[in-house]
């Protein structure tokens, strides 16, 4: 259930039973020629609802933009910078632990906001154990990516084989496709190249990637790959977030 | 149309014709007993969309969380601090603005956003005259209330008269209805008494209005009316931000 | 009574019998050809004492730079960003918490603050509720703008009109006028002109509004006029103090 | 002049002249039995404009609260965080850079806030430094005690002798007695004991020092000493800043 | 070469030929009963000083506080907050690209510290890219641990088999003993046992793993490992390097 | 002791005797034709290492790099803007209050600290205050400089006169000639003129200062200098270190 089409007394009789809560977190960038901008938090989202609906989880707000300062070359992209990406974190941890939650799990669609997320974490425990003196409940934080379950990993080597790539991936694509099939795009691509070295900023992504790929072949996403996908990974998520909720 | 759903490349086209951009803005925050959680992001959201869509504007990806402090007595509220929303409208302003958008149009759903979002304009334009060396080109920011047109406040009067309210109002439980019509919830609930003050913080708000309605009787929403109020409302929109688009 | 012009000891035993506080809040900046760079934080300031010194309230030390950032194009205009003002608002409110007093009324000279004060209010109260675990005892703040009561409006109205105007008011200069004799400026000036549109950043500014009013006729001002406004003001001011100290 | 006392056109005449601005710097804390709360921002304000007014120097609007952490026991008090003030000094020096404005002499009253003045002048020159690239012209700051000049050191010596103090000084009091001789104030003192050790936190200050005062016999301050000082404060101020004015 | 033994001549002398500098980043946390709580720190310092050596590459101040706040509860454990070890590392970056180098080479001794290091060297990217119109110098970062090369995990698996571990691992605690003979210790310690999970906070660090080790035999370490270690990670980091600076 | 060369177990011994610790504070920076570019952080380290060994005294990680802004237009200076090193020793101070100690001895090697270290001391002070409700015991913090000994200061008259200098003083250089006596450097260089002005900004410094010293006569250094200098510091700081742990 979302949390957002909930009401607060819903939300109470949740607590009474559960105290975690799932929340996507994706990034608005580009991702090649019909990838779309919103791919990376397009599917955290769709995994976090199909994962969670089964068991009655709750699935936390969406933080839809995040790492994307090296796609900024690129028209639509948007960033935060890691510094704002940490307090926004913090806040949504310190605003449910203020009314009841105590786990929170941070479902990710994009690779680059692994270090912020991690960074994020140890900035909302640094912060309580420097004002050790109040009586805050802990709160536990875990990071989780839709797409590196070693489950999902396999599905997209038997569909992809190595050309599913690291940036507008064929798998993230074929998500997006499932998820919303009256946006599924065409456009013409060679297979991509391998990546020449890591990139840097803007400038330096957009010179080394000039269609926004990186070694990902993105034109062989289908909705029904997507689906296969988004299940295998949602079916991982509730395994994992059970687990999470289980723990001492 | 939604940036999430685009390419860059589309993104790049559009900007050839159009370089504003409608950014819906809203809260997660408690309610009342039949209002979601998401009402004040889902409203601006659907507004947007019907808004944009007939001439074909841009509409950004949604910032669903801001000022909710004093929702947080009540469960599954989260707030931002007001300096950390500071920091995500600029660096959404800030990014979008290296990438060619030069017009933004923030389509807000919370009262208690507007002064948040006023200092965050005046954030990003005191950092640009501190640093006036620099060539970036100069970008206009416009707030608007989906709530806040004349002819929307006729249309909540004709159909609410004084019973509208101020948080959780009939109007806004309305547009969710209209929006979400596998949510329209259900729940007892009197008449709300008039506010016996101002509120300050998460303790005195649930202390004022213990099921978190204010002066509002939510339960004379309709669908039929939120989607009259939608229509109305985008109707609004559409014409401010052209006005927007076409100042000199 | 100024609390600039106490001892601690006078001040204790206020806290005796008064724990709240009137802050004159205003703005450094251009009020056009006659108007004084002071001029916002110059009205609070002597309405404040007006106010106070009737009933032995006491007035904190007016904070006198505040959003000017639109006015930065014009010679001596002085602009904090807005999170530097939050900053400012809660060390005050924090640290006068910290020995006693639990009621902060603002009184604003400037409608550029109303945005930043709104939010830094809401800071105080989020991080507090944040941090609930600690036994600090709850503040309340409240803001007034000194030029927004009803029956200042009405004086107004009754003494220019609809020529007061929006920046540079008629209303302002002539406060400063019974409060500054010494100080009072002459300089050729057109009745103003609609404003085009809203401003956006300095540069804009003072290309709309060439010799820095908006909408406002300030030669209309007269002392007299002054003193009549500041009375009245104050003892609105006095009177919505009085009800926030007995709020329970 | 202060600042706030002219137009924004006399200001603009006012630099095509001079580049230059005393900005006087306090602190809002208690001074003992008989020192005013606001001692430290009344006294560099008098002696600003003492200096200034012979030669027409601009003075610019006093900060007057700064750090006080220490004194933050006793009621009345109000400090800022250093960063806070920081974020003060570089937001005025910025702005008034903007507008025209190239060397600052800021006047402090409060030997607490010399560390975080100087730290603030380094912050304003390395925030430019690492952004090398822009076009922004060089700013100069000084900082200057209005009761650190020799000749001053020397007055206050003759004096008092050794009885002047470190906190709530003999000579401070005398200052404010001069230039505000309604608000003399009258208390039962002893002298002053030798200060134990080097104070910490608000709750050793109060500790060590029970009525306020560090080593100081306030009680010998006269309001004819107070012009005494102040006037050769001046002297020395005018003499410095004109020097830093011809600096090249 | 190590920057602190040199001169800003050396330096200049030095910029004509190689712009790219080595920086090793540590932490000072506890590393079980024998490890020593510089550990994290010395390691990369001394392999950095191997690798440099050879080729002349200069080596910069080593940050040695970092990511720790799960060791707090452990005496003579320091953290920084992410938000503040950002800060350094923009610092450290932004002051020597303002005098001439271009390529910083991160040198990490902590897994804890991967995440924070990678979301500073966006922040730095990010902050550029929002102020594009300046003229700064592009600048190129890169991290790389002294344990992950292949080639060092390759030695470590030959000495240690699993008994490694992941925190106080045989293998640093080996390094250590090369560069520090004088300081290796001895403790009573049993095979450690297997992580029952993720830690959180310090409170569930010190509950989980009491004696500060993670899956770590640390008791097998010896200095003569250290050696092989420190050697096989400077040829790895030497040739990791010098591609570097070779990129175009 | 240095703690970095302890074990956490140690250091638990070592609280149950002694729960201050002295942490070397320097700076990376240019010190002329000869000082090293590590020199402020190379003599405050060996001093503290003296003065610690004696008694058994904890050394807590050296802070490195510190306010050199004004340096960096010299090759090799690094420098942290203010608001960065007052979280560094918020960080290191709130860590090491977390487990256990409550003395801070900051050994400082650069005058130009001196500014921003007592800013931080506020800092500290300060938020706990704000945060009075919490439970933190109390810390006490304390600047000392290895070169403000007036028993040092005497040593520096007898060997250099009037020529030790401001920056890049024989003193300094000598210190470090004693510790790193194969680092000891040679070039020529004429006796340093008196400094026309206070610098400001870093092309101001390099403008008055072509080689980098301030009225420092550097080639006057000798290593059998530095070594009675550190021992005479050495045992300053040690007795002050003492006092310092018997305050009550």
């Amino acid at each position: 259930m979302r949390l957002h089409m909930m009401t607060w007394l819903e939300v109470e009789r949740h607590l009474g039973r559960e105290t975690g809560i799932i929340i996507p977190i994706g990034s608005t960038e580009q991702h090649g020629p019909i990838g779309l901008i919103g791919t990376d938090a397009i599917c955290p989202e769709v995994i976090a609802d199909l994962a969670a609906d089964e068991r009655g989880h709750l699935v936390g707000p969406t933080i839809s933009v995040g790492m994307a300062q090296h796609h900024l070359a690129f028209p639509g992209s948007v960033a935060l910078r890691p510094t704002t990406l940490i307090a926004v974190i913090c806040d949504y941890v310190n605003s449910l632990a203020r009314n009841g939650f105590d786990r929170f799990y941070f479902l990710n669609g994009h690779g680059g906001n692994i270090a912020t997320i991690g960074a994020a974490f140890s900035q909302i425990h640094a912060e309580r154990s420097f004002a050790r003196g109040t009586n805050q409940p802990p709160v536990r934080c875990k990071l989780a990516n839709w797409f590196g379950f070693p489950e999902v990993r396999e599905v997209a080597t038997e569909l992809y084989a190595d050309r599913d790539g690291r940036h507008a991936t064929a798998s993230e694509v074929a998500v997006t496709q499932y998820a919303c099939p009256d946006f599924i795009k065409q456009a013409p691509m060679d297979p991509a190249p391998p990546a020449p070295r890591a990139f840097q900023d803007a400038e330096d992504y957009r010179a080394l990637f000039p269609d926004g790929r990186i070694e990902a072949d993105s034109f062989l996403a289908r909705p029904e790959h997507g689906e296969r996908l988004a299940r295998v990974s949602a079916a991982c998520v509730a395994a994992d977030f059970a687990a999470f909720l289980d723990q001492d």
